[in-house]
């Protein structure tokens, strides 16, 4: 049997999803893969046929090292939930009629919750006609919402753009002598890890943000308003930063109580986007001060000009960890990160059965949040700190940051 | 005669604007000044002797090095406009009988349009009552309009950042196998400069955007809409930078053609923001694509964590040439910057006469803009690109910027 390979990506795209594939293909062909396959566009490319033989693409260690600091799916990214094999055989039996084609003996899914679903499925339907295809997971998302593992790649990078940014806006808004009220939106529909990174603002040389609202626990609009504008009687600079994804007590959106029309994008998720501007309006209306709403917007998840080295180095271990796993007869798990101390940071490589992951979501401990749901404590900063410690710089070109080039059909 | 100065901050903030003012009390100690004061809030400040002594915020070269890498004005600044000498002397006089109390020999005020308006107002003052006080001021804006000097401090590091940014959004967009609009909104009240920064996301590794509006020309609605439509069915990943200050030609802000409320700063300026939601929206409505408007907001002026080298060097050169410039005797002058040669970029600085930069704008050049007004021609990136060229690195502690600590009064 040759010992070929296939690796996708899939779900919304990261600043470190690259080394990941980056480290499935280096260690794959390390220990011996014939080759290398990269499906274009996750399963659903894949069972086009839309793959490519990653070794066309990467010909140097410069490849190599351009394709790691390159944000967002190198490959490109679907979201595509496979149905149930006792619902849809026809489509089982074409992946599996596709992976003997090329020869596969292990396949890989850089991904999230929806991906990791994938590989449960897959590995069950090998079990269940007998193949000995490997199903292996690799962990990713921004969010940070997967269990068992200690944290998720793309988190840490993710996480140091929000902190950064936010001291940087803190700083813009101390410049003027008069009273200002800034609300920064950041990423999370329902898990508020990266919200809570902005908390890492605070240091030293930044007092940090006043209030911070994960979307853990329902928003409470008159105490918002009440707190700010105490707030904005205490100090001249107010900044608050919110989750995108923070709801009433009665499970309505914040930006949906404006007059914003709603939006869904192509997969039916609402659009979650406009919180901040209806937040900074109404403070506006009430307190009579300058606001400023601030998205951080898909930056966030792509900002490959500043990443975590940790977090980069993590992402690449975790691929290839994935395909060693694989090639020692691992099918059905995931790669997890098991943190064995924050302080000095030390953290391991692990296998986790993938039905205990798959389309769990892992929130923020709910005692981690404190006053009264405006803050949250030590503990989560403690346990942000160490991923987003040290830079990789992206390799500059011309004066900006030079990325692999995609010429893939 | 002590030889005392004092130094300010005004307008909008960069991300060098302290490299600046880390030159002017630099070179202002270097050449022997006793003290060098700053002011806070700039003249506002200045007013109610809000006076700082910089000794005492400058102690090591390690905070002079933090306070070239800390964006945003140390100071504080203002927008304030002084009135004519003649209609209101009593002002005049209060400001020289405070600079005679702090036995003040030069002023420099770092700034843009509004700044070099005071520069020419105080040193026309200054030779009407026979004060040997010298004003000088030091060039700032990110949006590049000041006439004369070649290019603005602080424009080269927003550039960088646009087109960095821009190219990692179009990235991010080359994602998903499905048809998607993403419209950049950029800052630039009246001139497009950096909006045409964006045109630098094109490069070996990246097509760049599809279109770019400037607010220098008229915006057509329609025409816009038939381009997209064309674009969409053309091509996948369709990406727009548009000004923030874009018009149509019965001088209506877009932004203003949607359903949102209007806002009115502490200034009276309207506060430009919600093109591209606006534009995104219409896209949606009439096409039925995923669309993603992105403001890239303060960010883009505050970015610490993403200056251009080239930038930060200029920045402290002006603040250094304004200081020698007065020590010499000069008075009502700015320094300019002069472009000597493009590629091998070289520049340097030279004193202009105040009256012919205070209030003229500099606007990108029609015959720059092209296509129909939907594109920059290579002149102007061929104009931007030396500018934005080499890096900076903020002095990273814990995995963030860290900035020089504002513990002024």
């Amino acid at each position: 049997m040759a010992k070929n390979v296939i690796v996708g990506q899939s779900g919304g795209p990261t600043a470190v999803i690259n080394s990941s594939l980056a480290g499935v293909y280096k260690t794959a062909k390390d220990l011996g893969a014939d080759k290398v396959y990269g499906m274009r566009h996750g399963i659903q490319g894949f069972l086009e046929k839309n793959i490519v033989d990653m070794d066309e693409k990467i010909k140097t260690d410069l490849d190599l090292e351009l394709l790691k600091r390159t944000p967002s799916a190198f490959l490109g990214s679907c979201r595509f939930k496979l149905p149930e094999a006792s619902d849809n055989k026809e489509l089982y039996d074409k992946i599996f009629n596709i992976l003997r084609e090329y020869d596969i003996c292990a396949f890989f899914y850089i991904g999230g919750n929806d991906s990791m679903d994938t590989i449960k499925k897959l590995s069950d339907y090998a079990k269940e006609i007998n193949s000995n295809i490997r199903f292996m997971g690799v962990p990713k998302t921004i969010d940070n919402d997967l269990a068992v593992t200690d944290h998720t790649p793309g988190f840490g990078s993710a996480a140091k753009y929000i902190a950064s940014a936010t001291k940087e806006l803190i700083r813009d808004g101390l410049v003027y002598d008069f009273k200002q009220v800034t609300i920064i939106e950041i990423m999370g529909r329902n898990a508020g890890w990266l919200t809570g990174a902005a908390a890492l603002a605070k240091c030293e040389d930044c007092e940090g943000v006043d209030l911070l609202y994960l979307p853990e626990l329902p928003f409470d609009m008159d105490d918002f308003m009440d707190r700010i504008g105490k707030l904005i009687e205490d100090k001249g600079n107010v900044v608050v930063a919110v989750s995108e994804g923070i709801k009433t007590k009665d499970d309505k959106y914040v930006f949906e109580l404006g007059e914003h029309t709603e939006f869904v994008d192509s997969f039916g998720h609402k659009q979650l986007s406009g919180t901040a501007r209806f937040l900074a309006d109404a403070v506006a209306a009430k307190y009579g001060v300058k606001t400023r709403p601030v998205e951080l917007s898909t930056l966030q998840r792509c900002a490959g000009h500043l990443t975590s080295r940790v977090d980069i180095t993590e992402a690449y271990q975790v691929g290839g960890s994935a395909v060693k796993a694989a090639f020692e007869g691992e099918t059905g798990k995931m790669i997890i990160l098991k943190r064995v101390s924050s302080d000095p940071y030390i953290c391991t490589t692990d296998i986790y059965d993938v039905h205990e992951i798959a389309n769990v979501e892992k929130k923020v401990p709910l005692e981690w949040i404190i006053n009264d749901g405006t803050y949250v404590s030590e503990q989560l900063v403690n346990y942000i700190r160490p991923l987003i410690q040290a830079e990789l710089t992206p390799v500059m070109i011309m004066g900006q940051p030079r990325h692999i080039v995609v010429d893939l059909v």
